[in-house]
């Protein structure tokens, strides 16, 4: 099977791009994971209209990535604020994948927006693509993609016919 | 320095977002990264409308992320394809995490979209979380993120008052 013949609307890619392919959902998503959970915190940090942030998180809700949770109830006044679910919190390797190309190649700064570290051992984490014999690929095309293909063999070695992704042959 | 105080303009997940914060985008990326570089096929296996190809193709070619090559120009009429700039290919991290987040949160398949495969050694390809010290990290609560601080010490251990996000510390 080839990735031409793949279902585009039921890719993984493309459902995913639904829940986070707009701009404002990833920062939001940005400031959760950094613990700014209150509507005007999140507004106030991230300078979009109140309306659109209250959209967004809307969206986030519904497909399942924050949740809504009501606290310190302040007299008549209750307060909220915007937490990860298990979902959200998967979206975080992306989030810093994210990251790590802005700080590549666009900040023009020598030092990452964001150190991101390990609790316990302190020591700095690295989203990192690793392949199941222990390599490490810096370079996607070392890369090919094998789509509907059978369970790989119980000894990993070359499968008939891989497909080749034309941009990753050179 | 608190991540409120974290210039967000010039934060590298800002960046990154008004690159590839676009559904459209995301999905024009997916396509050449799978070696699907020309404009008409682009559209016929996304759906999307000339006019908006069009423009997130400029785009993209603008951001420094795709450029466009002219191929074979068959008599008065020139062929182009779309291709990765080698900024273009450090995005594929970022495809690979949210591929790996829509197989598990969104597709409802048991099986992935699609294997991504290490030539030569044909070994399953993942992106992971792994810290300096070598640890895999699967919960990002097990994270925390440093912003702004000094270069950490020559021997690891805890620096003083790490940045704590709220949702890490469940």
């Amino acid at each position: 099977m080839r990735w031409r013949d793949v279902d585009h609307e039921a890719c993984a890619v493309t459902l995913a791009a639904e829940v986070i392919g707009d701009r404002w959902s990833v920062l939001v998503l940005r400031e959760v994971l950094n613990g700014v959970r209150r509507f005007d915190d999140i507004q106030g940090h991230i300078g979009v209209s109140r309306s659109v942030l209250a959209q967004r998180l809307r969206d986030l809700i519904a497909a399942g990535v924050l949740e809504k949770r009501e606290i310190r109830p302040d007299g008549d006044r209750a307060r909220h604020e915007y937490r990860l679910t298990a979902m959200g919190r998967d979206l975080q390797p992306v989030m810093h994948a994210l990251m790590d190309f802005g700080d590549r190649w666009l900040t023009g700064r020598d030092e990452p927006t964001v150190v991101v570290r390990h609790r316990g051992c302190a020591a700095q984490v690295h989203v990192t693509s690793v392949c199941d014999a222990g390599h490490v690929i810096d370079d996607p095309r070392e890369l090919y993609g094998e789509v509907g293909a059978a369970p790989p063999p119980a000894v990993p070695g070359p499968t008939a016919a891989p497909d080749l992704p034309a941009d990753a042959s050179r």
